[in-house]
């Protein structure tokens, strides 16, 4: 594997990319499983544009992003980096980036190739278990699209193993899938670290100097191209390994030209440099690449309860903000740069201010690492002097020089959780303030589902806002004041307690469902005693694709273009989306397919197309969604892809499990 | 597949025999879950003999067990059917058990082949996430020590799916290489409404009447030979397939040969009608029968903790026995007939009191289904009266007709949990009893682990009874007054809390212990931070093959027969073992294997070899341990068992954590 820097003049220039830029003054944008809940593949284009023409203007000219991981077990720290747990969805925002970013000559690194994001106790770097038809099923679809589709310019391999076989070592998934049946061509590199992890943790060499030559003898001819920092480099290897006959030169060519092949692509050997102090003052920042940000964060939010429509609240009334998530420092995720969560960002409590006509008032209430309640009662007094009380808690990451520094820190990588509720005084926090009487608006700012279902019932509304942007204060407040009317939905489903988990939506035939029904332990000491589960259910709180609007739509006249269909056909379907309330508002009208009869387990229900639509009050619109037979199939006993002949639900709905108007497809 | 009580005289009779048998009075044993921690096979393949013959007095000449499951997922309700979560020990318990019970001419049927104990969300049907590799190194092993070493005359199929195949159609495991590889030459059955679930549940058929045939289609030429019950029975449809050319006469005449042959080698058509009332009165409950269940009962039992050794008690101080399991009902698992919970078996109190020479005084403090407390003020004063509190608290299941009616219950089949913790009022019972002052035992009295730290350390001492034999009540006396010394071992291991599953010791190299550290919130309030996981651990709390003694063992010199070997070898390990206490004792010696360099991931350590020790106070013993060479293989790249060359630590411990001694073999 060869060291990408000493390849050809001229050289990739490389960071993260997760929030935007690691790097200076850049933009900075909301989380992937946030912006994933937009639903709205032209924003995040657009957003990839904005971030190659920044990335451009710095001299970077390859992201290490996106991640075509899927956010199956939610106590992996990583969550945040997904676009949530389905892989219809995460394919089409991963495309949308890709083609966004690689337009403007950026060069998208695709991983982490295959498949994290459900490692064994949700553990960092913890082995994930499945077979050869759950990886194709239902990992590797985000990846063929990001990867072959979108036509990404490099990808990184894993660093966990799958059914006992390291990423990086996994010559079926990176040469015999990636470059044969998918015919990719450009690069793949290692992941940081996980090359030395093949000796360190795998136990698949000896010790030192001996290890460094096994990983070239592994990881170079599994498919790996290049090899991304470590410690003590292996690539060092290559040329006596060649000069003894351990290592074709042929392998090495191979990946020599990879690297070039994307170089050519990009244009580096044209124009190599392509930063420049006029670039940056020109486009890093500029006031409408801001803009989108609070759009695309606008869009991202997902409203999951409005009693009694208490939001969109009145501009005169006088709010009080609370919580340690409000004010005080920018709740991004992890890979943002040194010191990006103490300067710039507008916080919930200036967004509130900015947007107000009233008095805003603010009280931290307490720590967000701490059981300490000293705090609370100057929060109850701020709350009952106002006419409702805005609360902000969730989860909390760091920048990278923090994170791996050990500061205290609830999600990003490396911070795996056992628990998805509220730390510390936090749930108190929301309990005394509700307790005080007055309407409290719950906002969940995290990186991943929080499992507090008590809020949900008693609080008067509760906002999921993920790791928000730089303009994630003003963001809140437009949905919170209703100059938006918020249109995200969830990418991911929230479960009652990690105790239920695995949530996601398209669990197989014969998951949940079969027993008696579900147990309950109520407030008030009552047990109701269930089967699956004794005390709970298996179902989600929050499903997949979940969100509500200050508008209300009707959907109504489903319409297949065929009902009789080749698997050589796409299929049209429209629907009438009405928005019967008098208020405009924006609808996802999702598309799910249901498999009636096959020759093994499959998905009980499966995304296969959406559109979101601006539907305008009192107006109906016609959605129309475009999918293709041939998507409809499964991996047979054999372990071949087919679309079996018969009857297949096409289903329409709001969220995975709000499925409002259905029609049947044949497929000869 | 065919009705077996349709083809030839004479019939199987069949019944469960989880707990013993499921019929009339026959001795009830303890849970495999519980007498799997005996790790004593000699004394299962005596209850296997017992079991045949009390069986055989009541004509029953086929037994619905033992599992081959492993209990992997905490959750699931069947975790006290298994004999735990390594593959090792349950092929050894299984092994013995068989052979006891054949040996008596009743038949067992290995079940549930292959791999339930792990499905999703641990519900009862989920389907079961896996690969090929993890299938054959992971839950195979136990299944072919049990059904081919130890000659199992039948095998019940799975009812879940793996990898998206459900178990019942699955052709690879059904035949592939249970009869291909493994050479099986008894029989197969389904499980009772597996083959309706491949049409209700698993989606493979059209509804009614065609579902019958497809049900056929799948399910016989998989590799079932046999239909368990079912609501409407697919073979019926049998001679209409044969005679239209659908179905192969020669793969139903394969089906009949099989259960002949089994009827055949159980003597059957010899001596076809065992059962009499005189055989009842002869055996069925011999005294040394009960005899034997309380022996297995008291090597079952695991001492976890015994602060201050306050433990064994002197039989002359005043106990307050407490607790809704203590007495009332026994605390037996599902697969019991109805009614055996409320008649006959001796309760913990009633095993106490018979052993006491002191005054013993019961309150029951609470239900075990509510979290009323009225009933704490009399145990309190009950436990304050005393020199000693015993406080009996667990899960609890319910025979199968209740079960199956709805009756409230934590454990048993269908019943799954999504939280490890004790129900109700039960903790706060606890802790109440503990903050009188008095000195506290607990006992843990479940069917799988229950996660409550804060008891471990707060209790005097603490003692796991996995569901009891009917002697349930006398074996937990005479471990707590020293009439017997604590023997048992974990079989299964127990985690912080559900959040930290899954727990078993042999998890793959990266799983664990890769990040910087565990945090911790006190009960105090102080959180703290760590990472892998930010407040918790994700180690166990007690692990596999844990269990204190009222003795300590001093293990030494452990030397291996060949320290150079080919794979044809056998190995002796001789290991010393010293009981530096003054008190006899039995130690249960363990061996792993690390695989020091492997060409993938493997379990980071795997037993591969026990036994059971008696050693005399202050005497050593010599205890010799055999394991092959060619069991320390793995699935390699190609799926092709291999035995690779390198070096092995072999190391002899005290548990899965505790390892004492270890040397190296070198394997060439």
């Amino acid at each position: 594997m060869a060291d990408n820097t000493t390849l050809g003049i001229p050289a990739l220039v490389q960071t993260e990319g997760i929030h935007g830029l690691r790097v200076g003054n850049a933009t900075i944008f909301n989380s992937p499983i946030g912006y994933a809940c937009s639903w709205h593949p032209a924003l995040i284009e657009q957003m990839g544009a904005v971030i190659a023409l920044e990335s451009s203007a710095f001299g970077v000219n390859q992201l290490y992003a996106p991640l075509g991981d899927l956010a199956r077990e939610l106590r992996y720290g990583r969550v945040e980096e997904t676009f949530g747990e389905d892989g219809f969805l995460a394919g089409e925002i991963g495309y949308a980036y890709i083609k966004g970013l690689q337009g403007g000559n950026v060069s998208a690194t695709v991983k982490h190739f295959a498949a994290p994001a459900s490692p064994e106790q949700g553990l960092n770097t913890g082995p994930v278990h499945g077979g050869e038809r759950e990886l194709r099923t239902t990992y590797l679809p985000p990846f063929k699209r990001q990867i072959i589709d979108a036509g990404a310019y490099s990808v990184m391999s894993a660093y966990l193993s799958y059914d006992g076989v390291p990423a990086i070592a996994n010559h079926h998934i990176l040469t015999d899938i990636l470059r044969t049946e998918w015919g990719y061509n450009y690069w793949v590199t290692s992941d940081s670290g996980a090359t030395n992890r093949l000796c360190e943790a795998f136990k698949m060499c000896q010790a030192d100097p001996l290890d460094m030559e096994a990983v070239t003898m592994f990881a170079l001819p599994a498919g790996n191209d290049v090899e991304l920092g470590t410690r003590s480099p292996s690539y060092t290897k290559i040329p006596s390994l060649v000069k003894s006959g351990k290592l074709n030169i042929k392998i090495v060519d191979t990946a020599v030209s990879r690297i070039l092949r994307a170089k050519f692509a990009l244009g580096l050997f044209e124009n190599p440099y392509m930063g420049s102090a006029d670039q940056i003052s020109l486009v890093v920042h500029a006031p409408e690449h801001v803009a989108l940000a609070r759009k695309i964060d606008t869009e991202s939010i997902v409203l999951l309860e409005n009693h009694h429509q208490i939001l969109p609240l009145s501009k005169t009334v006088k709010v009080a903000v609370i919580g340690p998530m409000a004010h005080g420092y920018m709740n991004y995720g992890d890979y943002v740069a040194k010191g990006a969560q103490t300067y710039g960002g507008t916080t919930s409590l200036e967004g509130i201010r900015a947007a107000s006509k009233g008095s805003v008032t603010y009280a931290k209430g307490c720590e967000r690492w701490s059981n300490d309640e000293s705090g609370f009662a100057e929060a109850v007094a701020t709350a009952s002097a106002a006419d409702v009380a805005v609360v902000v808690v969730g989860t909390w990451s760091r920048d990278q020089v923090e994170l791996w520094a050990g500061f205290n820190a609830t999600t990003g990588e490396h911070i795996d959780v056992s628990s998805l509720n509220l730390v510390g005084a936090m749930p108190r926090l929301v309990k005394a303030i509700i307790d005080t009487g007055k309407p409290t608006v719950v906002v969940f700012s995290s990186g991943k589902p929080i499992t507090e279902p008590w809020i949900s019932k008693n609080a008067s509304a509760l906002v999921q806002q993920f790791y928000p942007s730089e303009q994630g204060g003003n963001a809140l407040a437009d949905i919170l004041f209703g100059n938006a009317n918020p249109s995200g939905k969830l990418s991911v489903g929230f479960p009652y307690d990690v105790g239920t988990t695995l949530i996601y939506y398209d669990y197989l035939n014969t998951g949940r469902g079969v027993g008696v029904g579900s147990g309950m332990a109520y407030p008030n000491g009552t047990l109701q005693f269930g089967d699956e589960y004794v005390l709970n259910s298996p179902l989600s709180l929050y499903e997949f694709g979940y969100g509500k609007s200050y508008s209300t739509f009707i959907y109504s006249n489903l319409n297949l273009s065929k009902t009789i269909a080749s698997t050589s056909d796409t299929i049209n379907a429209t629907v009438q989306i009405t928005n019967n309330s008098s208020r405009d508002g924006a609808e996802v009208v999702q598309l799910y397919v249901q498999d009636l009869i096959a020759s093994l387990s499959v998905p009980n229900i499966a995304l296969k197309g959406f559109s979101k639509v601006m539907v305008a009050a009192g107006e109906t619109e016609i959605v129309s969604i475009a999918f293709k037979v041939e998507d409809l199939g499964l991996w047979d006993i054999n372990m071949k892809y087919v679309v079996e002949p018969g009857d297949f639900l096409i289903i329409v709905g709001s969220s995975s499990a709000d499925l409002r108007v259905n029609s049947t497809l044949t497929v000869n």
